[in-house]
């Protein structure tokens, strides 16, 4: 159903995507059920190391037929002085006081040259297992990687928050790309526009960015249903990626506590912030953002930032303890179910159908 | 097309209601050419006098006999200190000298009792004059306010940013309520939520709303051609109230410069901002926004520096500047177009029948 340019490129039968959330919630379950459903299952392999992508590839082919694809975090230029970083260490030291987690050693810190060299070796995994899609975040990888990928028929999607980003996935050579609306949850995708410049609700987006590029958009932020779908068919998009409906469900691999939150917050519940990964993105206020937020503006960048957070989201998480996880949600939780993927699937395909009909 | 409930309630064609702009934008050409095209013109009467509302009515009557609607502000509680006071007048100071504003006497702010005083009249002249639609902003009018006019058959509409305040204009008795997602343009009519929270885009807003009230839901914020229109449809909403679209049109009152500034605007182009009124309000970043922002905090609140900024509103329109013109502005700018009422309404019609026969 709603087949187009998007679909035949992508080879699915619906213009569905899940949304490649990072940090463990895309297990190889949820991603299968998903492209078996006829969708698209995006694994987020942002902060996994190539070992770990090339495990799950090989154990998502073993429960689906179907094409699906990857997500991969363009590498950013980032600094930090010592200074900085005593800070904010300073500033987590009582949380991680109180979560009982003790170091006996110093956190090590990403370098660049690191980040460039895993990214790289993430690209060779891609290739080497002819894993069909492969989406981008946080820019544009260099000509050299969009050359090499599209020489091995690999579908490129670029991700944008604003017209001139759009235009420059366009210009890059990238296939499609995802319009990431002010609704979403997760980390923001700007990468030319500053992150408060570039909150713009879809509504306004997808017809902006359709006028300007004419490779296929894809709508991402707060779409839950048949309704979000048939709206942004209607603004222009081809097609969808969903995020926090993915998130509920019961294939997803989020902890039962964050699960949990979502199902509980309503709209106005999510807020923007950096003090979780050092780059701004959307989740439900918890205990952690109130006590950081203060510090906002003198805490380390991206990823330095959110390396030094990990031991706290993890303590948090296995201690089944909310508030000090990063609790990303895009701005419908109340639309959010406990489901499995197929119900969520049908529900979705039978709403749109009747809204189709109705107009 | 597109008749529905709402278009019934309203006894129009379309449901398509033109936002009602305050401080003259909302011409009485403008008004009734929207409600001559199938739509709902209205007054955006917020800052106008009872005889200035009376007037207008009676241009309007000359020039439409279909129904047209007008749109008053809700008297909200304030207070100030002469501290604060003088505080913003000397930031407003070098200003207003560089527009060579002399005063001779100090500016008179106004207060509750006056405003109360003439909302009053203002609701008086509704009923007097029979004006089929009355909608408001920034909150809920008395039970006393809302059993008269619906005495008098006047169809009322709410306005709300968030679930919460939907059920709240639902539960006041008014017949529909106005969905202001945080794509809009103008001052946002939270009354309930905070501002910052109330920020949701209309992909999210809608949805969530029509899932909890049973009274027709008119969308608002970035809408601007019959993409807008039918995606509203989709989300559940019963019509669509489009501001900016119609700000630009030939018979709209705004300030040829402002006229421009929309027309030459990016869709990340416009702020949140306090500094104009003491509420807060989305328009296009101009040299009085940058030079202000940093006092947001201090100012103070509306109808006070809204009071204390009005001499420079005026005396920048009258030197066509628009560097310290309010240039309220939706998330759209890039859809805006110079053209008639008329025009713009057969453009939507297409589209948005194109629309419905490709989904």
């Amino acid at each position: 159903m709603f087949t187009n340019k998007l679909t035949g490129l992508l080879k699915i039968e619906h213009p569905i995507i899940q949304a490649p959330m990072a940090g463990g919630i895309t297990t190889s379950k949820l991603v299968a059920e998903v492209s078996n459903a006829g969708g698209l299952g995006m694994i987020g392999a942002g902060y996994m190391t190539p070992a770990q992508i090339r495990d799950q590839i090989k154990e998502i082919k073993q429960l689906t037929k179907k094409p699906f694809g990857i997500n991969l975090f363009v590498p950013n230029d980032f600094s930090y002085t010592e200074n900085e970083v005593n800070k904010a260490n300073q500033l987590l030291q009582p949380i991680r006081n109180h979560l009982q987690i003790h170091h006996d050693h110093t956190i090590d810190l990403p370098t660049s040259d690191q980040i460039i060299k895993t990214f790289n070796e993430q690209i060779k995994v891609v290739i080497e297992e002819r894993i069909p899609v492969c989406s981008f975040t946080f820019g544009i990888p260099s000509e050299e990687v969009i050359a090499d990928l599209r020489r091995n028929d690999v579908i490129l999607i670029g991700t944008a928050t604003t017209v001139e980003e759009a235009i420059e996935v366009e210009k890059s050579g990238m296939d499609m790309v995802v319009v990431q609306g002010s609704e979403a949850g997760g980390h923001r995708g700007n990468f030319i526009s500053e992150s408060h410049n570039s909150l713009i609700g879809l509504m306004s987006l997808i017809p902006q960015i359709v006028d300007h590029v004419s490779i296929p958009v894809i709508a991402a932020g707060g779409i839950m249903d048949g309704r979000g779908l048939t709206a942004s068919l209607c603004l222009g998009a081809m097609g969808v990626q969903m995020g926090t409906a993915f998130l509920t469900c019961i294939e997803s691999g989020a902890q039962q506590k964050y699960k949990e939150a979502i199902l509980h917050a309503s709209e106005d519940q999510t807020v923007l912030t950096r003090t979780f990964s050092g780059k701004w993105a959307r989740g439900i206020k918890n205990k952690f953002i109130v006590e950081m937020e203060k510090y906002e503006d003198v805490l380390p960048e991206f990823p330095v930032q959110n390396t030094l957070t990990q031991p706290i989201r993890k303590a948090s998480s296995s201690q089944q303890n909310a508030d000090y996880l990063s609790l990303w949600s895009g701005q419908s939780p109340r639309l959010a179910k406990t489901q499995s993927v197929r119900v969520l699937f049908n529900t979705i395909l039978t709403e749109a159908k009747n809204i189709q009909n109705n107009l």
